[in-house]
């Protein structure tokens, strides 16, 4: 971060984490190149210049835009090519196309996150002389704190977007040498049992800025009532060994396991492996399975969690499990409500012992340490919610009873959104630990695998 | 039906239900010469004469190949040829080819059929003579039942697959002549509160055939609680009329009113009208439509409600609604719960007043008649909810908490396509009036239009 | 054919060709119900139902439209229903869609056959009063001809569509049954030289119709110099036992024999034999090969010349050969020209030999006849090379130079289809042996399978 | 250039000319970034790194590899990621993620192309030691050459790739500046008449290195013999003011014009004009069009030839001007016998007249000079037939009789693509000028626009 920018005050604590974030950017981008970040390896990903940019956009358009006087943009052209989907805000570059944008330059981008960066600092640094600042202020914060959640989403993206552009290479290059962990020994899995009745779920439509508020997406809220039947979960994360085991068994040509949909999309798509994993010598389905991470291909460790895997794929696990292992009669995946309902409880505790972003692994680590909440030193046994992997829910992505988006273009952040994907919960390695909560909802189609997707099982009581 | 068939004893109110059910198909495809039969239109859709045959093929497989004793099928090679889905019972002909199995020919399905028809009911009629007997009665009238029920779901079929293959036909020839309708003067909406609360939905695991009980499918149980808001629903269903107003504002071309998924198909499908809408004179969006029933093409009347609509159509006409119309503000698609718990208590009563296959009209109709329970006298303010269009819901189709799929290759029936559909409900002018409840499960992709399927409007209270 | 029917005079040899014609079209439908008539297989067939009314439709448009005073349409829809191709006649259905066509039924296509055979015959006995008639007549006269050339065209089309149809089910109905015919023992390969040097390649541009002059398309015009090297022709066809040596040395997965374009096709589409072949044991590429016919399935015969291959198949082959058996280095398709020069001289004798549709064996068969010119009784060592199969040219469909379309909207057969497609020569074991000729020009594009196409392998001097 | 290479010795021509074409590829990426040498627009486009590391990699693969004692690749991984096709060379990465390739870098790849030169000059430096030197250096020598006129090739599909990239950005960018370029006044179409008959065409297969040997390809061998009629040739190529008739005409949008696959084509891809060009006011077909050069957009200049079309709009252009201008009436594409045949004779004169890179101005020039041959001062009315644009003929690609390609893998080069696609004859202005000359056959599929296509009218006499 460029010294000359007018440093945050130590009053404002939102300046302070804008810092923070945008620096957090930068840092995941320094292993790469300018050709790296120009590449898109597929039309569900982006480069990473054009992440970097991405993010810079919202807060020109959503913020300096509204709220500076005499706002002029940095570049008119740049509110096109780099605005992803909001239609109100106006046209938009193909997104299948956003490799082909070698201009501008990843320097001019980053010239440019500079710039924004100095021009967010000081409207923060200077409030308005008009009347009705504090509204005006309090305005400015939630869109910033908007954009700085935004931006975290695509770091997480950057890092599974780079991934993915580099195992289409033969050389198989490295994003950060890192790589072996150690190898930790098992945990067995466990059913806890939650009593399920009628339990709340989601956020309040409160002011997210508030002191003791904490930010959530309108996809949260209205915080409502679900009714459970009593239900348990397991208490860790599947594993790449136990996937052999379902490899083993022949589970990918076996049409018992799947969803009808799921076995077209295994058969189309010859699928026989999870995503990145590859075989050194050709043979039977369980021998010399290598799996790809960002720090390069290595044999796979049994004790990790399962992750790059699609919902068909987690489900046809479920049912396979329920059938043949007497321990897991009647696994299925959990249900969004259910898995909320049983991790809530012990957020803070989940959230200081998860695997995220900062503990550069970058790929989910077998389980080590038991959560414990840091505040009143209480443990839980619901191991690996938070962080490692994002779980599969049963649950589509739905509107919560009540649900109204944001006013404005904002509001096309999510609704738009609500159909034919299905929830994760948790977060994963790749998400920063400030960004995931409890309630928080991610979203894909079922047949998604580049993100760092798992599952946990659950059964009926 | 061959009066050779020996004739269902007055003792089995299941054998008369039997004749009752197979010849109502027979009727249905009697407009029809054997090449009418034989086309399909589209992947979706299957040939009237597939049709005939498959549902014979129920009965032979899973009744008659279990229970008669020395059983040989009527033809080894129809088993492969007319299984629909059921990979326990091993392979099928591919689905996009069904059109093309011009052999055998409808005469032959059609003896089939009576051969199948005359030794079911022979089953029926000579109880076996070993010991539990009444347990295997009762299995094989589970069956018969279920193979009915089925037989009752391709009757709707085998309707939408005719009218959509018609369509096809620039002579746009007609399955049964019985229009124009009189024209009904429109009945004003209304919104009809209700409490909400936690709610019984679904049915129970009973026996269905035991005296009293009524059929169910397994997507409908286990019945189990909801917990609803507050809501209310409109008195009647969503008419061509107000469709007729969502185009003149131009909503096919607007994306504030559209999902995201949404409004790539309405771009990629340059959708500007409902299916089976022509335009006579090219012009405005709002001038000289004419659509497509069963009886051919005419000018759509403006009370009838809209039907042939995908999820997308459905779901924006609620958004443009509840953003245009001061009197629908809030407006959105129901719940699949919100629906059933309003249906529910009015059963009866919507059955009896419903718009059904029997009224031949074959096509929804204007509101006429208030729904009045034969039973108690009662009247229900909740018009059209049980016949004339099945109603999108907001609900994706899902397993009830509990859900267990029926044991065996029948297990095959509904649970293997719980993911990426949306629910139905309320049967249509094309379903027969014993088939359907209020507890019954539609479900289709979310770009279905060729059903009949149309719209009511929610919203939170 | 309706005796009411006015019987063509003896006097007019057209009008009795016409009937016969005519006749033939429906004798080959004979076998088959309204239902086999019905079903289209694949995009590039059409419906025997759809083949019987085009051609009708043929004579209807550009005859009688143009000559019968006070011309009524039979039905005016019919006009767009079953033009195939023609831009200037206006609007046609789809091509893909002509299965969906169930009405108008067969039944009233042949009444409209037998109306329009009736006023055909009528116009012919009746010379128009006017002025000019001998013109006129002579113009009526070169249209009919041209129509019954069509028909023909499409008798040949008519089988290899059914021939695919019925292959497309599982149960491998057959459309006659005459199999299996007697085995013949093999006639080895020789190479016979042409001295090539300017030759005379196509006809003339004249009145087809005058006394001694022989039809010909416009694509066979004008008649023009062509200059070749010294080249060899093989005295016969490419066999069936000869492709399986080709399949038992791995070709199908070998780049080396392919053209770019052909390796692509290979991989994209998993070919790996012939059309119409099946392993009944799955296997090495050499056992247990099956292939069907219009007389069923059986074990391939090595003798009968291959056929239902494409171009790239075809070339591929002749690489295989040139590099791998010493007798045949430097083999090579042979140009249409080369093919032209060799079979002219010898075209009666050769016509005389052939296996054509009127041998009903409906399937290439091995060499029994020395070809024997009717007239001199002349021998020509030149093998199969009218009937049996069409032979794959090297050269791509394009005009001969000077080349002119015909006038009118009849000017749309043939020129327009000139680009991205090759020459095919010699007619097959489908084709009307009358129909035929040495300057004959086929084609298709390199991926076609489904027409009797085959191949003579050629070599330059 | 690196001046450490050691220079080529004064008594080498062949050492100077490879230093001359390996650094006129390093002058043509000047004006890019490595972000611009990354990207690949589409499939058939390779990026400019692509194009730099390939040339290399054939230098490496089929000269170094070779005859370099104890050969080392510079990074065995190369082998794999820079092979375009060479099925014999072994595997090669997909063509169609060449734009994945993010490392080795442009950086790394420059350092092989360093080293690569430096051996290549080094093995010309000094001779092996063995016997039979004077063989080898010739073998050397004939790949060098080989490799020289392929780096040529790659040279000009730089630019049209680079072209095509800059494209796809909204902002437009520029490859370098030097537009706008004095307009020029018109030359009258004349028809210029050629006697035909027996002509030579084609190249002898002589060793290409002896001396006065000029270079050619497999695909021009043998010379041979065509037997022409008299036919004439325009004096000019079709101009940008000529197209915008035929778009005025409303052209694309009249089935007359086109071949029967151009018409699926212009209808499934709704064309309207050549690429590149784009209507700032959307309006009526002839108002207002620009097109996109390497320099930029600017308005159409009605004297410049027309370029980027595709045969079937440049086979429609002459169907329309045939129908539509009197003095036009016959007009049709040439062949490629009859183009040859015409510019063969003024070779020398046309080639020191035409627009090539050299100028630099990268775009077609309306017509300026009249060319003069440089030795005998003779002129040619035959204007721009070497340079401007590729002219497309109605001549499919297929082998000259007696063609055999190169032994070994370098005969993949040409014979391999000898199918479905058509000749273009004459080189652009992206072709170096010493790499084309009139036997010289380009070839692409009908549909192809982004190479700098064009056309000239032809008739018969």
């Amino acid at each position: 971060v460029n010294p000359q920018i007018e440093s945050a005050p130590a009053s404002c604590p939102l300046a302070q984490r804008f810092e923070q974030v945008r620096a957090q950017s930068l840092r995941l981008a320094e292993p790469l190149s300018a050709e790296d970040c120009q590449a898109q390896s597929m039309p569900d990903a982006s480069p990473v210049k054009w992440h970097l940019a991405h993010v810079t956009w919202f807060f020109e358009t959503f913020v300096l835009e509204v709220f500076e006087p005499q706002f002029k943009p940095h570049n008119p052209a740049f509110r096109v090519l780099f605005n992803s989907y909001y239609n109100a805000v106006g046209n938009k570059h193909p997104r299948a196309q956003r490799g082909l944008l070698t201009r501008p330059s990843l320097v001019e981008v980053l010239d440019w996150r500079q710039a924004v960066d100095a021009r967010v600092l000081h409207l923060l640094a200077t409030p308005p002389s008009q009347a009705n600042v504090s509204q005006k202020m309090s305005q400015i914060a939630d869109l910033i704190e908007l954009g700085l959640q935004h931006e975290q989403q695509h770091q997480e993206l950057l890092l599974t977007d780079v991934k993915h552009l580099l195992f289409c290479n033969g050389l198989r290059p490295v994003y950060r040498k890192s790589w072996p962990l150690a190898q930790v020994a098992p945990v067995a899995l466990r059913w806890l049992e939650f009593a399920g009745g009628v339990v709340q779920i989601g956020q309040d439509l409160a002011d997210h800025t508030s002191p003791g508020k904490r930010f959530a997406f309108d996809n949260e809220t209205p915080r409502h009532l679900q009714h459970l039947r009593p239900y348990a979960l397991a208490n860790r994360l599947v594993t790449h060994g136990e996937w052999l085991e379902f490899m083993q068994d022949g589970a990918y040509s076996d049409a018992r396991w799947w969803l009808s949909a799921g076995w077209d999309w295994v058969n189309t798509h010859h699928v026989d492996a999870p995503l990145y994993w590859t075989q050194h010598t050709a043979g039977d389905a369980s021998a010399d399975w290598h799996s790809f991470s960002l720090h390069g291909e290595a044999p796979i460790d049994p004790h990790t969690p399962i992750t790059h895997i699609s919902y068909f794929e987690a489900d046809a696990f479920a049912r396979w499990k329920a059938a043949t292992d007497p321990l897991c009669r009647g696994a299925r995946l959990p249900t969004e409500f259910e898995w909320e309902a049983a991790a809530a409880p012990q957020e803070a505790a989940l959230r200081s012992a998860g695997n995220f972003i900062e503990s550069n692994a970058l790929h989910p680590m077998p389980v080590a340490r038991t959560p414990r909440d840091a505040a009143d030193g209480q443990t839980s046994p619901l191991l690996q919610a938070l962080g490692d992997v994002w779980e599969w829910t049963s649950s589509s992505y739905q509107a919560y009873p009540g649900f109204a988006p944001w006013a404005g273009a904002v509001g096309e952040y999510n609704g738009k959104f609500m159909v034919n994907q299905y929830v994760l919960r948790g977060g994963s390695c790749a998400t920063p630990r400030d960004h995931i909560r409890a309630s928080y909802r991610n979203f894909f189609p079922t047949d998604t695998r580049w993100q760092f997707s798992g599952l946990r099982l659950a059964r009926s009581a």
